[in-house]
């Protein structure tokens, strides 16, 4: 057989990760559509905004190693996006709802920051330094956006939900 | 229909998680083999025996909330390790089956950090600190485990990669 390389696996990932980046592109307005939170709401808008840029991002580092953008189905992403489309449906029409897709929001971006973590060290390894910074913003807009995810959180939703069992 | 309240949303989320641990239990065994590096065959095998741990929390918030154990099938847990497996499938007499083996496992520690985050701010707001603190000490070793398999990925596993891809 073929050895397979580190380069392999990087392209694999990238064609993973690139599936999963236009899923969430599709699967946010579902996400924003079911709150009634006006910052989760911009908080799902604005996230899909940047997910535009991220597929940007792995366009670029297609480029970058000579190979044409590709997807590659990834059941993980199918997953976490079916839970969260899963809560929408079972906790739609509650109070705790909010919470939920808080909840799932969180549930992709750590799946993403786990993904882009490990391309990342690839890339440095690779010899392909401006793929690692350009896959590095990506993480950083990741992990801020899981951030934002918990503040709204603790701030506004987990408390609405007490506030509604408790009346 | 009845109003599905955050008691309804950490009960499901439960379930959600108790089936994540029991799975990620069974496949532990097959990461373990698929490697050849010592330090990951035993970085998985002692997460083995913590899971057995994080499994049996699980079960005394169950019995804190008056609940019988229960699974509900995890799609996120599922396609994640069906990804691993298609891994070890496509790169297992590979060089850089190992880098794969890594990232595999980080991915499945992200997740369970998301749901294990979620899961202890609901706790709190629910008025079980003790169910909280519980979660928190199983959160701290997936956190421990998610720096331990950095930590072999960087040192060992990816230098490891490309000394074999340069022979």
């Amino acid at each position: 057989m073929v050895e397979k390389t580190l380069n392999d696996l990087f392209l694999a990932q990238l064609k993973d990760i690139y599936f999963a980046e236009k899923k969430i592109y599709r699967t946010l307005p579902k996400m924003a559509k079911a709150t009634k939170v006006p910052e989760l709401k911009q908080a799902f808008t604005a996230h899909r905004e940047e997910t535009q840029g991220h597929i940007e991002r792995l366009e670029q580092v297609f480029e970058m190693i000579g190979k044409r953008p590709q997807t590659k189905a990834c059941e993980a992403i199918n997953g976490i996006i079916a839970e969260g489309e899963e809560t929408i449906e079972d906790f739609g029409e509650s109070a705790s709802i909010e919470t939920g897709l808080v909840a799932a929001g969180q549930a992709v971006e750590h799946y993403e920051m786990a993904r882009y973590g490990a391309l990342i060290a690839w890339a440095k390894q690779l010899g392909m330094p401006k793929a690692a910074s350009l896959l590095n913003e990506t993480l950083q807009e990741e992990m801020k956006a899981d951030q934002l995810l918990n503040q709204i959180g603790a701030s506004k939703v987990d408390k609405m939900a007490m506030t509604k069992m408790a009346a």
